[in-house]
């Protein structure tokens, strides 16, 4: 779990990435970022900001902001209470994305695992995104991913978001909510 | 019907809004801006500039430009083969939309109908939004909304989009697929 200092850190730079892309929010917005450590207190190597505009039962859409070199663990959405898993498209808005999910390995892909956790990074099908670039992921599908140098930031859509119910490799890892 | 010179500068202008907003597209993207005059050839005053970055049978996402003081008419999405109707979040990015919708009527609205239609503009519930302000539409909720004078970009965060069912109050509608 990470301190609120840390929070109001990573809360921080995030809105410097929001404010270079010209993404405006409203001030409620700012203060509602999530900080998202998985558990794991690596913030730096494993973790993501979050800002979620709109959350209903059908439709939900985020933006994602990953530091540079930040990586979102692997996981995927399984089918839950009779619907088939959450469906994403991530389209880049900023910055740069190495995207890996399930399918033919990519030789050289330009993601590196966290260290120390390689074991639970199993899918290697790259897809690189830059600012325009998008990729809708079927539900229940392996993936992750990874902020290239200057980070990136990263738009959601998608259906129902559920964290409580997603699944991921490294075992190791809660979906907590953060401290605030 | 617009003409093809017409749909061109329309989306000439589209895409200099995008710029301006620093809303990044593919070149494929960039060609397929839609341009929607309901059939009424009154672009000026009833129409819609739509980017569709994706359009599921779950989900879609969208960015829509008007130009100042456009029109989108009064419609509303009902029920498709046993689904509730298409639920919209519209959040504005750039500019100044207003938005009416089904409720008690606003006093001295700041939109107006365009001229020689205002018959067929029967809600009047006002919902103003700024950049970062967004607002979620019920299913099957008549609504219609206008660009401010500078015109306006808003993201669309919604279910699956059927535009061929949807229904509007002014019955020379059709919304039709546009010439390229």
């Amino acid at each position: 779990m990470i301190t609120k200092q840390q929070y109001e850190q990573a809360k921080q730079k995030t809105l410097e990435y929001f404010e270079k892309a010209g993404i405006i929010l409203t001030e409620a917005e700012k203060q509602n970022i999530e900080v998202a450590d998985f558990g794991l207190n690596e913030l730096e190597s494993t973790g993501l900001e979050i800002l979620t505009y709109v959350n209903t039962d059908r439709v939900c859409a985020k933006e994602l902001v990953l530091f540079p070199g930040q990586t979102c663990p692997e996981h995927r959405h399984p089918p839950v209470v009779g619907e088939p898993g959450k469906e994403e498209t991530f389209r880049c808005r900023w910055g740069e994305v190495y995207l890996y999910v399930t399918g033919e390995k990519t030789p050289n892909p330009k993601g590196k695992p966290p260290k120390g956790r390689e074991q639970w990074y199993t899918v290697w099908h790259e897809v690189i995104l830059k600012p325009g670039d998008q990729y809708t992921l079927p539900p229940n599908t392996w993936h992750w991913f990874q902020a290239g140098k200057d980070g990136a930031i990263v738009s959601e859509f998608s259906t129902r978001s559920r964290d409580e119910s997603d699944e991921f490799t490294d075992p190791e890892i809660a979906r907590m909510p953060v401290v605030q």
